[in-house]
């Protein structure tokens, strides 16, 4: 019963055999072959604008490279409190960047304009502070949340009013499209975001996610960037032929709608134990949970892998002495009846 | 005829299955999988000692990782002028420690104890000047040469003697032991190399290089750099898979010995031309040559995939006006009967 | 009324007459010289030890340069979230060390052993969050507090059990120390302090902090941190004289003594307005009020200079809707006749 | 006889009464106070147009900053080999801009625009080097030798030309005008120059040197950078006082024409002695000049101070063993009565 992340389990087979089929021959090294053209123009295709698209290696790179376009040394990004770039990034962004992150609190994974409204209008020390120059948003967030269009709406348009760009991370941008219902540009650029780190890893590919820029000329230099950051593969095809297959009729989509599917059906079977509580509503492929430790321990024993979880938890429902704050994840290759195992354990084991 | 990199070749086939096997169940991410365990105990077994070894996806990522553990931001490295971390990273190296290259000049592409003296010796500006740290020696080096373990041993007693550490950029590392018919241990930490930079990709992986210490002290807090740098994967099976298959029954050597001979045989066929001149020894899987720039065209409008080489060349012989400095190179695919060609092609158009 | 800040004051006279006097004939240049050999010695003897003390000239490049030598790409430092480090000095520890701040918070300006033990115990992330390497505490603190020598000895063992290292920002050491009534030495190296910033600009200097480091191996490489941060003076004698003079039959402490006194003196003063609320200790030179905004902008009118104070404020004390955060401060400068003419105003002005 | 450098002595007198003439009463603090506006503003009059000037401390920290405006972390900034910024920093605008430097040749301590057009013809990469964005030049040189205005002119368009930014190193810019003869305007961004760092430290300042944008946008986030830096500082006034001082009624330019006549009267000397040459024209206040070492030593045994000077040399002149490449520096301090008794020494001496 594997619930503890969904880069536990391997690679989507289709994108295992893209991979196998792009070795033959010679090709232009560096990012220059034909499948990753073809995968930037397929990105491009799937945005329904002109995007500069970089394929990399890893989230980390993906966030720290994009913010690096747009914070420099003095500057701050802003983000949520538990946001990955904050807490588990190990400082990438800072690296690549020279810049800092600030981040804010938010109930329920999620930051609203007003906070960020509230923080922008507060500063007074100048050139003592670092200077605001984007804010990040994970979708979907750290606790498995959805930003609907009309919040993200509204955070960018505060920020472009202020100056600031709107970068998106979206280590799991699938699963929270494939909730949200509507088309990638709908969810991105046409809701003001300016750059993103558009995942693939965790939902399909063995090591694979993008760097989209909007609006081209932020791009500018960004392959220096990519190389300086040791990102540009040499052998580029096997990204190139991974992306290729990870968006190929859907497949993106597919994988994400039933790791989706499987958390909603996990949430709905944790909740048979009424020891357990779902803090947070299960929006993409992650259900948070409030639970007796002693039930965790006990789930533990039993063969279920899931994590306690660190931070402060959802900011709205208090996590009583006795009780611990839980992540599940599902992914593509999560099962039906994985899924029920793991409900039978835990209502059989009570509290 | 594909000679323009031993990276615009896909990967070994026996390294592709492997990654494919790895693909079926549940693992532990971040690298703590069973095989990347395992690979990292195999490279402690073929260094014959203990090792602390850390898999990554770039060579750039590899050289810069290495280097920023024993290089602060006042500190400088010296490599030879031509150095890959010098011309071919984009300042890598300079954004993951903070610190600075220094160039040097040595002939036929390397460098030589009494290079390295001179210039510690010359030195006076003390704070003034950034403190030198290591030496970073390239093996087989940027000219297609191998350091004898005579060489590195006074290259690295010399830095012992002042403080410095020694890296070796073994991107091309097999192709310089098979040609040293020694072990890898007396290639390194027994001829006095600190720390390795292991290449995999260009003799047969997808993606992977590896980080060895042979001090494992000074990898200390190595897990943090890497992770910060973007080079975690987090389905880290993916590489340990890779690794165990290149060194499994020796497959790194064979591929290796495979590419040092089609580029002896190479060097041997366009030596038929009289207007091409091979300035330095072929001792790895690189040919450079000094050909006439009207030949280098001809070549290249006959389908002969080779690269114009930038710099200053041998050092020893000098490139006329109307002729040009190329590099040719060869891979663990390259064919016996793609080398008789280009050599047939080369005799056939003369100067 | 001049209460906005103590660099709102220009020189000391015994000061500025050190360095007309340090400007005759020649000397050596970038600290060699015998003002600054005789202030590095001062520095020692104050101390009671052998130490390594390099002069700098702001109080942002002492904290920065210090903490550089501690924390490295991937290293955090912890300090209190209103700490000048992380508010006021707009990335620069980040910019030298390349590492980040984590702010905590702590009531009254302080952190306590138990915040920082308990923080220390919640990581469970690994490499995957930046590596906790130091503490910086800021005596007098940003709310013009005073560490107890118990507090520091507590908040320093914790440290040392954890590898932690301990930072003292002092720029306004002078003044917790004349609170203190302790030696320089029982203040800081005494209760587990490896590095601190020992400033002198604020308590009569013009330009001028020192970093000191009690265990002078850290400090080994100190001189190159400060040349390539831009903070050695060619001219150094400029800074040798003005630490000889500072510290010169404790011109410090009697600096830093009178600027408490007119500091207390305030906190009587403005008491005298029921409406003025002053919700931490005076305990340095520093007043922290809560006043009514009216109250505020009637003082500012009459020619009082002070400032509204960003951030959380004492965390203990509620500032209701109307009211604002301020604060006055108070130098070697500020005279009886100032303070009681600001008492008298606020006392007429009502609420 | 002090001709070791222009740092070893103090400051002009009226700098120094400025700076104490500037201590009375309260001011702006962090560089808005009056001594400093005005400071700006002078500055603006005597480029002849708006400009954005910084006071900042030191020469290094002016360059750093300056470079770091216009070079990213992926960038290079062109320079000749042995330029201070080179040379001399410690990586200091390695530090501050992420980016590298690239070290070109050039005889007599002067780039030509020919150097640099090869230099950039000859790229061939792309993302694999890091990316040209600026040149700096050393106005007057580190060989005491003075680019021309034609001369800057036509540097300034091959970079105009190909997108970099023109940097002038002017820690010694007053030496190189009284040269010149030209006004300041004509001999900076008249003929292209874009940023310029203005030295004061050298020709009379205490600790002063300012940042000059001839283009205000590049300095548009300048204060954060500067702030960043450490080199804010808090008691601004005291380094406005400097730079009005040092501009009223000409005295940086009758420092410098002191200086430079000086040293001219200084080579003239030097000659009689027919054992030294004097390979570079004198042409501010430095004169280089290769002699037997015998000669040096008999020289510093006598009391004349003075450097053995690191680096190629010239390039023009050999130096042949048993004789040593050395500098004098003179200053507005030196007295002709100084030159002519080292003049009478070395003749004395012999070889």
């Amino acid at each position: 019963m594997e619930f503890a992340s969904d880069n536990a389990v391997g690679a989507h087979e289709a994108i295992l055999a893209a991979v196998a089929e792009a070795n033959s021959g010679s090709a232009r090294s560096y990012g220059y072959d034909t499948w990753t053209i073809g995968a930037e123009a397929a990105l491009a295709s799937l945005f329904e604008r002109e995007v500069a698209a970089f394929l990399v290696m890893t989230g980390t790179a993906a966030n720290a490279l994009a913010l690096s376009t747009i914070c420099p040394s003095y500057g701050t990004v802003l983000c949520h409190t538990e946001a990955h770039v904050n807490t588990d990034e190990c400082g990438a962004v800072e690296l690549y960047s020279g810049g800092r992150l600030t981040g804010l609190w938010g109930d329920g994974g999620k930051l609203t304009a007003e906070i960020v409204e509230n923080w922008l209008d507060a500063l007074i020390r100048g050139e003592h502070e670092s200077k605001p120059v984007a804010l990040s948003i994970t979708q979907s967030s750290e606790l498995g949340t959805v930003y609907r269009l009309e919040e993200i709406k509204r955070l960018s348009e505060i920020c472009r009013n202020r100056g600031l760009k709107v970068h998106m991370d979206g280590s799991r941008f699938a699963n929270a499209l494939a909730t949200l219902a509507c088309s990638p540009a709908e969810a991105t650029w046409k809701a003001g975001v300016d750059i993103m780190s558009f995942g693939a890893t965790k939902n399909g590919a063995l090591m694979l996610e993008a760097v989209i820029f909007f609006d081209p000329a932020l791009a500018q230099d960004f392959r220096y960037r990519r190389k300086q950051a040791g990102q540009l593969l040499s052998k580029g095809r096997f990204l190139g032929a991974q992306m290729s297959a990870y968006l190929k009729d859907g497949l993106w989509l597919k994988n994400a709608a039933c790791a989706n599917g499987r958390a909603r059906f996990l949430a709905q079977e944790l909740r048979r134990n009424r020891s357990i509580r779902i803090p947070v509503e299960t929006e993409a492929n992650e259900v948070f949970a409030i639970m007796p430790r002693r039930l965790f321990d006990a789930l533990q024993a039993k063969g279920a892998h899931f994590y306690e979880w660190p931070g402060k938890g959802p900011g709205t429902d208090v996590i009583e002495p006795g009780e611990c704050f839980v992540r599940f994840v599902t992914s593509f290759r999560t099962s039906e009846d994985e899924v029920k195992r793991l409900g039978n354990l835990a209502a059989e084991l009570g509290s």
